[in-house]
């Protein structure tokens, strides 16, 4: 790869920034391109009905400024535009907008699309860098700047036509990363020189990086250059529509905010051209996790997810943030265990703060069963919380290790993800209700006195009926006398947890024994049953079996 | 959504910053994690072969510094860690990183794994985050320091008994994003007690957003607050891990190199866990798109993503920078027009410079044919661009034109993208060799003087065989004659151009010829045949067919 080919984006000389020392304190104005930018991308786009349901699906999650398309660019767009028009679909609190070039005929026709419209943002743009100035166009600034206000003239007169209250001025200065920055106020200003805007009547100015070509804490400093340097300020919304070329494009919105960009356009999930736009979503939900109303609501993430897939044709990636599939998840063992014990602490706190979670998956409609998943580097404390959180199991801490430990052998050797309902079935394989070598047919107690107790049980032992008894100072103790008669093993409890199991029905329970082995090992064993007394026999029985199979 | 849940990150207090006027004038050191962050983010983890191959290949890509696991955490990393080293499988200039917790028995565990490694970076980590301190550890910060500093006690120890010159000392106070700056000073200064790093015998400090929870200028401020405040300076390198719960891991990165990063851990196409980590193809690329080497060969991009996909399991997202698809493709019109005016000149240039592709797509990797697509949104530039680069057909411009508006009819009806081949066909039964309800049978000229020419030909109309005859100043024009005489309409031929077929047969000519309507309408037809003088009949009659389907 010859980098030679490539030279060095040109700084900002603008020492005395202020950006880096701003912070985001409310919501921008948002305003959605899926329509346009983001349609305009898609292998198939969108067809009216379609077009129709997403815009009112756009509305339904709180956009006030939507971007309806090209109306002059293509028959499709035009109808779209009537549609909402005469359909009268369009909700009073939210403006259309509509994109045009800055050519006669294409304009005239953006008008005809709008007639009837309650009110409307007419966006005017032409390409201003100096490589397009050269290649595409072969015209000097001057003459590109007279093709920009020329076109706004024949705007404003046909909104003086239409009616001028029902219409708002848009400008951008598309390609302006790679505009001079003196050209692009330049060219900015002979444009609202037409509009002349004011603090009563304000126009917008959009500052696209219609191609990112430079780390994001440039383009922050050409939004805090072109705020400090355009006329007419106070009558100017300065707004921002980033691309992704550089993989920053939600990073370089976020700058621009701090550089005094008042406006945000972009798309859910990044949709747009070639890398996409900035993600609005992602920009909005970083407010919300800032203690920012992001006055836009995703409370809903799995039904956007849902709409952007069927509508668009596109996928969420698995590590989208905030929606994809795998970003509330945690595998690595240390990250579950922090995760389970930040999850018991946070219901007593005013704030959400749980590690790995920087967001409450609740809050955008996300259950907490995928937070912990279960792979082979995973640990205790994941496979207890899902045990826990899925099947009501509250098992001690020695289980736990001792369990993660048959865990990490299995999904090491099977390679591939654990899910619940197998880790469930593991744990009940390896612990719950075992009955070979040694199974319990019944069992009768019979008290000998307030600290004294008598079990005579029937057994199969073996695959042979063998009668046991025993005595102790109470069943269990009893229990494990009679059978360590029967199996010739030391058989001695050292400790015991038993709870109501909250799946199924209430009444059963479930039993967990820990028998001591003679050279200091651990055996664990389950039992369950209706009847508690029962649940604790067969947790006994599952032990001694676990011991007899340790050989 | 209620954010009031939610407080605001908080700002470094740095008014003297200066990382926002420096520039990366180099690659820094790479360290590849997608075999342990990235890889213990999967549903299925590598398995043992896919590490080693996944290994080679990261290796293949230019990677020095590789972190290849936890070997301490699992048996499949502690294999993995041996087979590499037993099977001399690390070059000479490639050195292994390994992770471990600052726990004894994992040390010293992870030292068995490195036996006989020749060079090892040792990569002790330990959470220090307020709110892990709390919830998840219990200890105040002199007990998490005192367990950092033990565990760098004992990896020193044993570092010196295996040899003190195989090791580099890394230290990642964890979950740094969270932690109290001045506590991560601390932290990190009481480690180095203990490591003694000097200018000579450097130690890395890695200083991860292991959530990442603020805008990316934030986090460089703390880069720059820690390069200006860490103890031994100079025996340090300092190095980011940044992950991407905010969506600008990549942005985070890039502006912690401003702020004096020298190092960067991250992954390919950013996997890792939950939103993933930095990006390192992306960073690297951006430098190479600003003419930095990036001492890494992405050259060959589809391979990196068909490994990528194949071995991890993961999808690279169609609008992923460099890598997706879709990222060199152009729908709209007037992108496609300005990418075919650029590409016809970007040959004359020694830099690249086309407008909308930020990059060649070649240094890559990538063909030209997915930067122009077809759907309803492109325009006449795209289809020229397609029909020239796949097909050879160099199409006037007013054809270019009326073409494009069928495209767009055809587009918009059938709610699809148009492939290229699609393309062709449609233009093949718009414009070539036309035959209904005029077709050329046979055809013989006589030439009555240099400037005199007689045609006979035999043609069909209609379905009836009909001689007809026509003079002219030429072949053309007294062709033209004939057919007035026949079809009772003017023909006139406005303009006309041919060339060679460079597709197929070389010797094949096409004709495009434009008539003009006695109404200013403009025809066009197309004709092709080895011969040019039949190629250009042929073009006539097409053009006659489409005149007299327009009624």
């Amino acid at each position: 790869m010859n980098h030679q080919r490539y030279r060095p984006y040109p700084a900002v000389d603008l020492p005395d920034r202020t950006w880096p020392s701003q912070r985001i304190k409310e919501a921008p104005i948002w305003c959605s391109v899926d329509l346009r930018d983001g349609n305009q991308a898609l292998e198939t786009p969108m067809d009216l009905e379609q077009k129709l349901d997403f815009f009112q699906f756009l509305v339904s999650l709180g956009f006030k400024q939507i971007e309806i398309g090209f109306p002059a660019a293509s028959e499709t767009e035009f109808a779209f535009t009537r549609a909402l028009i005469e359909g009268n679909l369009i909700p009073d609190d939210v403006i259309i907008q509509v994109l045009t070039q800055s050519r006669p005929h294409i304009i005239t026709r953006t008008f005809e699309a709008l007639e009837g419209a309650r009110k409307a943002i007419v966006h005017l743009y032409n390409s201003t860098s100096a490589l397009q100035r050269e290649v595409v166009f072969g015209k000097d600034k001057g003459a590109i700047t007279a093709l920009a206000a020329d076109g706004a003239k024949l705007v404003r007169e046909l909104a003086e036509k239409y009616g001028e209250e029902r219409f708002i001025y848009e400008y951008s200065p598309e390609s302006f990363t790679g505009t001079e920055l003196d050209y692009a106020v330049e060219i900015c200003n002979a444009v609202m020189d037409v509009y002349q805007p004011t603090a009563d009547r304000k126009a917008i100015i959009n500052l696209p990086s219609t191609v990112e070509m430079s780390t994001p804490n440039i383009y922050a400093d050409q939004i805090e250059y072109m705020n400090r340097n355009l006329s007419r300020r106070d009558g100017l919304i300065i707004s921002v529509h980033t691309h992704n070329d550089q993989g920053t494009g939600v990073a370089a919105t976020e700058l621009a905010l701090l550089a005094g960009a008042e406006r945000v356009e972009g798309t859910l999930f990044g949709n747009g051209e070639r890398t996409g736009n900035c993600d609005i979503m992602n920009v909005a939900m970083n407010l919300f996790a800032q203690g920012v109303d992001p006055k836009l609501d995703f409370s809903r993430m799995p039904d956007v997810v849902n709409m952007y897939e069927r509508y668009l044709g596109m996928r969420v990636p698995p590590r989208h943030p905030y929606a994809g599939k795998l970003v509330f998840t945690a595998f690595s063992g240390s990250h579950q265990d922090a995760i389970r014990k930040g999850m018991m602490k946070v219901k007593d706190k005013d704030y959400w703060e749980v590690p790995y979670l920087p967001i409450d998956p609740a809050d955008v409609g996300y259950g907490y069963e995928p937070i912990i998943r279960i792979n082979s580097q995973s640990g205790k404390g994941g496979l207890a919380y899902i045990l826990e959180q899925q099947f009501g199991l509250h098992l001690p801490k020695a289980l736990q290790q001792q369990f993660s430990e048959v865990v990490k052998r299995v999904s090491d050797r099977d390679h591939h993800e654990m899910q619940p309902g197998e880790l469930y079935e593991l744990f009940e394989k390896e612990y719950v209700d075992l009955h070979v070598p040694l199974r319990l047919i019944s069992y009768q107690e019979a008290s000998l006195g307030t600290d004294h107790a008598q079990v005579m049980a029937k057994m199969e032992f073996h695959g042979r009926e063998v009668p046991v008894t025993g005595e102790g100072n109470g069943l269990m103790s009893a229990f494990c006398n009679a059978l360590e008669g029967l199996t010739g093993k030391k058989v001695e409890i050292k400790d015991y947890q038993e709870h109501a199991l909250a799946q199924g029905s209430r009444s059963r329970a479930i039993t967990y024994v820990e028998l001591a082995g003679s050279q200091g090992e651990i055996y664990f064993g389950a039992g369950t049953s209706s009847n508690i007394t029962k649940s604790s026999i067969r947790g006994v029985v599952s032990a001694v079996n676990k011991m007899l199979e340790d050989r």
